[in-house]
């Protein structure tokens, strides 16, 4: 295969790089001491059975965390980080996820619970691995990476080529040449990425010992790689030399009940592509999962970027190789996997040469394919390990774990600093972070219940949703299908919004436009008695206002405030005051989920601390932020803050009286520091049923309702003295109601996936 | 009742003149001939049994159109236009609405078929009228004239007031002073605006003759409101010296037999609010009905603007008077109405001076009262007409008789002439072109099949609909409540729509976004012998762009093209180009209801006109237009069309060939004088399909699908060499599909209303 001379002759090479990566990541739960749980897996993430996402491996305490196939490496590790942020936080509070491959305080073998499958025979098998292995070799975990070429580049090459007649045979020899090449020379991944130098010597209960005790305080590469890890009996042997050998191979050791299935074969390359290798032979492998990679404990979510970037290069390297190693130098490689496993981490490596020939080929090939800057430093980099194995990953663990005693206490130590580092920015999906906080906190439910998602556009907050075969798109977190068009339509415009729930029956505060002081003045009598705002038909900073609460009841102070308000614009608006506290009702479906009160700035004085004190305490909220990333916003002291003390006879450096309101802001948006205090079940029923007739009017399934209301404790009435609509909105904010600042949170998102998918167990 | 005092201390005048109008227009169908015509009253219009705008009076060949009521006069003139276009437009080629309201060529009696309506009892009714007073008389037609008070109004005077202790008390005799009043004073308005000065010669079929032949060719003001219109007999006698008094001697005159029902009772002015009248003293009369205009024939609709406004004026008067008329002046009134009704129209009335003082009252009323200018003209002129009897309605419609011969032939020559008028802009509603022709044509089909329309928001194109209990809100002609929200939000978003698409299984364009020459050449394998066009991110005049529709086949072109496109932005997109005609399918549900194929402005040459004589040939067109009130645009000779006949050797001055096909645009909008061409029939089903599902993919009901097809008479098959997928809108432009330039019209509004309201006959 000239794939070399191709790439280069017909500048093939982005497209070369181009593919998919997905990410597999084994992990065992963990409780405060480091030992394995064995509660079960939490209820919380939904069922397994389809869960996309979270899963369990071999046993109950085992999760396996996936991500979904993306075209950049990048976007796998932010699924990856959004994951973990979801578990940790949704584990049990005494629980954590070791970060270690090798499982520490392994619980006796009769405690641990095989996962709980909900198919009978996904349970059998592993109660057959836990008889043909012992249970704790399954304990072990790692990453499978998966990766699949271009199709569009596989395309490409196979039309320069002429040895196959069909692409489906040359994809599958592409693959078959990645497959063998790797396991080949895969001993250099471990020397450079292994992570499983020790383990506690209860691992080793049963033959091993007998075998190949380790001595006191000896330290490998990779317990994992080596024979001590998990690895099938040595008469189990797959020939490599073509698919069809493979396959053949393969089906004997089941046949044969060497393997009690396929899929028992443990080899560091699956080829995948169908459920039956046979069926590879007719549909062609689709994509190559590669099984070798330890945890790295010193990354939070068990690998890092660069590492992910080097092992796709390293794939690509074994691509570019002339050659396509055979049954024999898959053997050599396997025999060379072990060895290098076994060695000493602190040491070089025997087979240093080879390893520094191989990553020398592959720097060559990334100036050719005209790979980024990083990828060349990244393989620059690792080809520098091999002469100093102190800055593997191994090198910097040994040193961690020599701090920390041993790698247990290590690993409880970072298991509680990642859990802690998942819950500082507990409002947020910390990967997803350019997204608006309520698609946040709808992805995280996603991710927890197990819903596929597909994220169509990050800037537009466009999600896909799918559940079996059910397939929802959402917007902003809460824009669906399950809205009509004409909602929002009719809430965008005021006068249609006032005429549509006036019809309705809903008590709508009036409003008439005048165009000149004498039209105005002249329908004085309309409004005599009544509680009106009177107002420019364009308020600019609030000019030109004048609010009768009481009702006008002089002719001449009507004209007054007519007269002012025509000073600031050229049409001026009569409208109903509404007397009370506004309040914002969220209502899904035929329920209101929630009621919010939203306060202006303002901190409480406590006699000791002065204003600007007592305002950077109130700001150390971790919900309060600067930007649009926070649920709620610090409170600045600029000129506006100024002077509203300035009004109460305050600056920043006076001393309020201990429970004193120091009003900051007149106004009550979040946005300039205002409080959010949940009110839902403080709130009358009478108007969270208004609330829902007013969505319902409007033909919306989900809207934010602002009543005006005096006293949200007595029953409503018909009258606009007891409730008044201002208006309805198509895109509430979920994230008020979800991270109040006061009173109880209300998950707006899960009504939100339940609406959309009524069958999933909330 | 000091109604003047508090008006003036209190400046109520403003709202003194605030109401609500509706009107009430009878007249006959006729043929060419202005015979009356025996057909039934048209299908077209639906059920008469709850159409709230076009319904039947006594005979199956009278229409009642009826304006819904409006707070602005201008509103319900607006309305009856609408209504009028309506039904003219509707009516079978050789029918016309005789603007008259005496009939003329009156079917012998026996032809005359009362309305057939749905109930038995109406029909029955009918039938006793006919023989009770004959038919012919029945056949008078006139308008009904609704008038409301302000609430407000109401209210305001019954807060100042004593007399009375409830406000409905006082409201019944605030409109028992202006029926009273107004029956006293009618002649006036009789002697203003009456249009009835003579009728056929048997129309006084039976005992008129006898007792008061009109003599040959003699006039009068007012058959219609003379004793030779529809009277009660002189026995029937209604107390009006208050409600109370009225209610009882009207259920009298039924119990004894002089009347078969309470609506037998006829009199110029009717207590609206109940069914029975006895249930306006619980109720409370909410507006009158004043019966006593004549269809002023010269104008279109029977009433211009400036008569309807000085009827509002008469009334305000009628309230303004300083005292109630009693059953004593009602029936003073009652006789200086048949007098005046029979007075010659050429001469002054014989009450000239009472005329003159009340309307000089009514003037000064006006000033007190702050009305606007307007209205203080059009009384002056009325006052002066009191001088000059010329100057009235019959003084210009005798003029107008005389010339023509007899009023019968006036009368067709109008009719014909209104309903030409009403076809000028038959893709239009004259009165509501300030909307959007769909919106136009949407608000035709629902007066025409009676769905009550109320217009929240012309501007917006603000819908809501109602035929019976069922409610329904439209914006734009087609968007409403069967469309999803998620669905406009997809469309809006062209990433999104891609990948929706794309997921569903359609053909769509793909493209990729480059940064540099560099890393798009690089991609140049992924585009090597496809069809591609490279392009500018932000196109500007079509400048940078290249089509490669061939398919690329050399590298060198390919780089040439890229660097061409990167002169003009810093983003560069290479895209499918896909060969074939874009064709826009509009989807409803379930079916694709018109394909259009839009054409770049030309002309086709005919060997002797010059370009600039083609296009203006083509521009008379009554289609085509200028601004955004036409369903076609006019072709503009500009400087692009300029060019345009430049590339083909051509000056407006040019002859082009008998055929030859000459292009004024490269685009092919409508908007730039492009020609619209339906392709319904044409279309190959399987496309149709394809649209339906490209619709379904993204939740909508109603879109517009714009497909690329090469040959749209072959069989859709899965390449995009066959079909592919441009974009969805969900708000496609109907009209185009109404009104095309060529091909059959696809009347949509109408599927819109049958989708909305399922249960109309469309």
């Amino acid at each position: 295969m000239k794939l070399q001379q191709w790439v280069k002759q017909y500048q093939l090479g982005l497209l070369f790089q181009q593919g998919q990566f997905g990410l597999e990541k084994e992990s065992q739960r963990i409780d405060d001491k480091g030992n394995i749980v064995t509660t079960p897996h939490p209820r919380v993430f939904g069922n397994r059975s389809y869960h996309p996402y979270i899963q369990t491996d071999f046993a109950e305490s085992q999760l396996e965390l996936i991500t979904p196939p993306n075209a950049k490496l990048e976007d796998s590790l932010r699924w990856l980080s959004a994951i973990h942020e979801v578990v940790l936080r949704s584990l049990p509070e005494n629980e954590y996820i070791f970060p270690f491959s090798m499982p520490a305080g392994l619980p006796p073998e009769n405690e641990i619970q095989e996962a709980q499958l909900d198919k009978q025979e996904d349970v059998e098998y592993r109660e057959h691995l836990s008889k043909q292995y012992g249970k704790y070799k399954q304990m072990v975990s790692g990453i499978h990476y998966n990766f699949q070429l271009s199709s569009e580049f596989v395309k490409a090459i196979f039309l320069l080529q002429d040895e196959y007649a069909h692409l489906k045979d040359f994809q599958n020899a592409l693959y078959m040449k990645l497959a063998n090449n790797f396991l080949r020379y895969q001993w250099i991944l471990v020397y450079l990425l292994a992570a499983s130098p020790t383990v506690e010597a209860n691992y080793f209960s049963r033959n091993d010992v007998l075998n190949f005790p380790l001595k006191e305080g000896q330290l490998v590469r990779s317990l994992r790689s080596s024979p001590y890890g998990y690895v099938n009996s040595s008469n189990v042997v797959v020939n490599h030399d073509n698919l069809e050998n493979y396959v053949e191979t393969l089906e004997f050791q089941v046949k044969s009940g060497h393997l009690i299935a396929e899929k028992e074969f443990y080899s560091n390359v699956r080829l995948r592509g169908s459920k039956k290798a046979r069926e590879l032979l007719e549909k062609g492998v689709q994509y190559a999962e590669f099984r070798l990679f330890d945890l790295n404990p010193l990354e939070p979510y068990g690998i890092s970027l660069d590492d992910a970037k080097f092992i796709h290069i390293f794939l690509l390297g074994m691509l570019w190789l002339d050659e396509t190693s055979g049954q024999k130098e898959v053997e050599l490689g396997k025999q060379r996997l072990y060895q290098v496993s076994l060695e000493d981490p602190r040491e070089q490596t025997a087979f240093r040469e080879e390893g520094e020939a191989i990553l020398s080929q592959i720097i060559d090939m990334l100036k050719i394919i005209n790979a980024d800057e990083r990828a060349v430093k990244i393989s620059e980099e690792k080809l520098a390990q091999l002469a100093e194995p102190s800055l593997t990953v191994n090198g910097k663990l040994l040193k961690a774990i020599e701090q920390e005693g041993n790698y247990k206490a290590l690993g409880v130590k970072l298991a509680k600093q990642y859990k802690a580092q998942a819950f500082k920015r507990f409002y947020a999906l910390s990967s997803f972070d350019n997204m608006e906080l309520s698609t946040q906190a709808l992805l995280f439910d996603l991710i927890q219940k197990g819903v596929t998602t597909e994220i169509l556009d990050e800037n537009d907050q466009f999600l896909a949703l799918k559940f079996g075969e059910h397939l929802e798109y959402v917007k902003n977190g809460n824009m669906t299908s399950h809205d009509q068009y004409i909602s929002p339509l009719i809430m965008e415009n005021k006068v249609v919004t006032k005429k549509v729930l006036s019809k309705a029956g809903f008590n709508v505060p009036k409003s008439l436009e005048f165009t000149s002081i004498e039209q105005a003045v002249a329908h004085y009598a309309l409004f005599e008695g009544r509680a009106v705002v009177i107002k420019p038909k364009s308020t600019n900073y609030g000019l030109g206002i004048t609010i009768f609460k009481q009702g006008v009841t002089h002719r001449d102070d009507f004209v007054k405030a007519i007269e002012i308000a025509f000073r600031e614009d050229k049409e001026v608006m009569v409208e109903d005051y509404l007397i009370g506290t506004e309040y914002r009702f969220f209502v899904l479906g035929d329920e209101t989920l929630a009621v919010l009160l939203r306060v202006p700035a303002n901190v409480i004085g406590d006699g000791k601390n002065t204003v600007r004190e007592l305002v950077e305490i109130k700001n150390s909220d971790p919900l309060r932020g600067d930007g649009s990333r926070s649920p709620l916003k610090k409170i600045a002291l600029g000129d506006i803050e100024l002077l509203q003390l300035k009004e109460q006879g305050l600056t920043p450096d006076s001393v309020p009286q201990a429970g004193q309101i120091v009003q900051l802001r007149a106004n009550s948006n979040i946005s300039t520091g205002g409080d959010s205090i949940d009110m839902t079940d403080n709130m009358h029923e009478s108007y969270k049923q208004i609330a829902v007739g007013v969505a319902h009017a409007m033909g919306a399934k989900v809207c934010g309702v602002d009543l005006i209301i005096p006293d949200l404790t007595k029953q409503a009435e018909p009258s606009l003295n007891s409730w008044g609509v201002i208006e309805a909105n198509f895109n509430p904010m979920m994230m008020m109601h979800i991270f109040p600042y006061q009173g109880k949170s209300r998950r707006l998102t899960k009504n939100v996936i339940k609406m959309l998918f009524p069958d999933i167990e909330i």
